[in-house]
């Protein structure tokens, strides 16, 4: 599977309005008993009665809960949920005994604060098993064996040890990789944030502006535009600091003729941007130019793969678009200089499946879903370059998008 | 113990300036080999071979290596550490190894990446015994169990099944309430940016800006006059909304005549501050300034129990701090109505022991240490206050004071 390097459709975003928030709240609580049923489905077939989870975004996704990044830290059990045959059960201390009211209105609310274990016994006792039989007949709980510390586990597995605990990994994440309409128009929405932050940025960047300054600048930018988090932390690079992937912004000035790298998202209803965007400060020395269409057309190449595939009708193999973006960075030389993968899911969280990397497990894409494409070049101490947009894909509707529409082309600035 | 309610004295506060960055890392690394002595000693005492430590803030006190928050998400195994006999282990990815080399001069780095069961046999064959004995000859290893998910310590145990893996539960937060000089400076520094934030504040809170207007501009003001990061998200309440005692900003309207609630903290080197002023916009209601007048008394209540303990040379009890808040607002018929503890530790972690509430277990305050004193009333559907001042104690040098200068008096904004 090939094809020439293209460029794809945008896709319609805009910033969000306040009706769209109801909307986008109002489709989640539709589209609540649909994924509930998917989670029973697959608790049947793995044989189990029930499902602990712990996960921030699974809590989202399954009862309406919100958690902020982080505040699992310190919210305790709040949040945590069961699922049983005909139940969700959402745990809540005192202090989000109001808001696992108002936010989950068709799930039952227990007030757990201190040892979940005292608990444990009489919440297990409470519940239908999902495969059928009479309520508190539980012998198997799927508990997020990923997310739940051990610590955690082993009070669990001691205050109730006749019911055996079973590690589930990534149940909800398969289920969250297929997205629905108003999950893609959320996260199109907040491309459509960072596209608009990102240009009302450039003017402010000019030699001898610091990397710190640039970051914060673009953070509020996206925060008081229509984001109501960051997806992650800014990453903003100047220069040879581009050459690390991972990176955080720091106080070194930005300097004429050198790259900038950003690397930036938003959050909009829960839903997640990024893109990374590389542009030249004045002039650009001709090897950065000669780097930056390498990993142009590299990008191009996966679009042309994934335009290919839609063409057809099929659903390509993740390490196969990797690979048409891969090859064309090592038939240049640099094969050893891009050292992660092509791309990755994002939604609730900014990293989901599907992985586009070529050490991934192969698999077809799903669809619809929403993924990135970020091939890079990174040389050592001198300069590095990223392009990275998110793409929607849904072959059965024809639909093969770039939502992040801030141009791909050489951008000076400065 | 008891004591008349008074004020503090002000600690010597100020935002950081360039050159206390660099001598707070360098007082951190002077301080570290001590740090890993106590932590050693504490190994021996626990009959354990070494330390596999997950959690950030341990990383960073114990090795140097700093990571931002929730940035151990999606940083794989980066940060996580062993301690041995005579060596620090980090582990990075290739992302993290530049930084892994600068900021741990004094520790071995190790590039794990993708899974760590393949490398620990080897992690642990290289390790010299705490206790003493030949190279690899580990019987038991402590992990942090509270940090570690159970599929990882599942993969662990696996990996080199005769090791025995011993969990550790608040070994180095045990290490940590008790604060070094230039800790301690550290959460002064971050409680004068928070001062003068708020400070700046005061001109812009009028009728009808919104709480998630006034939470935004708050944390701007820090986050460009000296903190590096917020310690948690700014949290605005007004009027009944204050009455939650968790709860979020949102597009709610400051009206006069209400209580305008401020919870928030700055983040300097690594080290936090945590405050919390409750205003009132326009003239307060009677009910309000006598709730106003209940907390602020028991603050001071609190403050005069220690400040006769320092006179006195004692260590007081954790408890009795909080029960001197908290008789005078259960004498006054608000006890029900004051649902938290008094007050926590505070450091690279925002919630620290030693913890001040009537259901910590009992222990005697350590010292040096700093911790929030925050009594407050919550009226649901009506009103709430609450005054969050941070302490710095250290009766051996007859050091007690208030490192959040703002006033603690009724202040009338708007």
């Amino acid at each position: 599977m090939s094809g020439p390097a293209i460029d794809l459709p945008l896709g319609r975003t805009a910033p969000p309005t306040p009706d769209d928030l109801v909307r986008w709240t109002a489709a989640d609580s539709a589209a609540r008993p649909t994924r509930l049923a998917h989670v029973r489905e697959r608790l049947v077939a793995e044989g189990v009665d029930a499902y602990f989870g712990v996960r921030r975004e699974n809590t989202r996704y399954l009862t309406g809960f919100v958690l902020g990044e982080g505040e699992e830290k310190v919210a305790g059990f709040s949040g945590q949920f069961l699922v049983s045959a005909d139940e969700t059960v959402v745990l809540a201390d005192s202090r989000y005994r109001v808001q696992a009211r108002d936010e989950c209105p068709g799930a039952r609310v227990e007030n757990v604060y201190g040892a979940i274990a005292s608990r444990w016994p009489e919440l297990l006792a409470s519940l239908r098993p999902v495969g059928g039989g009479d309520r508190g007949n539980l012998r198997r709980v799927a508990v997020e064996a990923g997310f739940v510390s051990h610590a955690m586990w082993t009070r669990l597995a001691a205050a109730a040890p006749d019911v055996e605990l079973v590690p589930a990994d990534g149940w909800i994440e398969a289920l969250r990789q297929v997205k629905e309409p108003a999950e893609l128009e959320r996260v199109g929405s907040a491309c459509a944030v960072a596209d608009a932050a990102l240009t009302r940025l450039l003017p402010q960047i000019r030699p001898g502006v610091t990397e710190h300054e640039l970051a914060l600048a673009l953070e509020w930018e996206m925060r008081t535009n229509g984001a109501e988090a960051l997806a992650f932390d800014v990453a903003c690079l100047a220069g040879p600091r581009a050459a690390l992937p991972h990176g955080s912004p720091g106080d070194r000035p930005v300097s004429a003729g050198a790259v900038l790298l950003f690397d930036f998202g938003a959050q909009v209803c829960g839903y997640r941007s990024d893109m990374t965007r590389t542009l030249f400060v004045g002039e650009p020395s001709a090897r950065d130019l000669a780097i930056y269409g390498l990993v142009y057309d590299a990008q191009g190449a996966a679009f042309g793969a994934l335009a290919a595939a839609v063409a057809a009708g099929e659903h390509p193999l993740n390490r196969a678009i990797d690979a048409a973006a891969r090859d064309h960075i090592t038939a240049a030389g640099h094969g050893d200089h891009f050292g992660h993968g092509l791309g990755h899911g994002i939604g609730l969280a900014t990293h989901e499946i599907p992985s586009l990397g070529r050490l991934a497990p192969e698999a077809a894409l799903p669809s619809p879903t929403v993924f990135s494409v970020e091939p890079g070049i990174y040389l050592d101490d001198e300069t590095g370059v990223r392009i990275e947009d998110l793409v929607a894909f849904d072959p059965a509707a024809d639909r093969l998008e770039r939502l992040t529409a801030f141009p791909r082309e050489v951008t000076v600035v400065g």
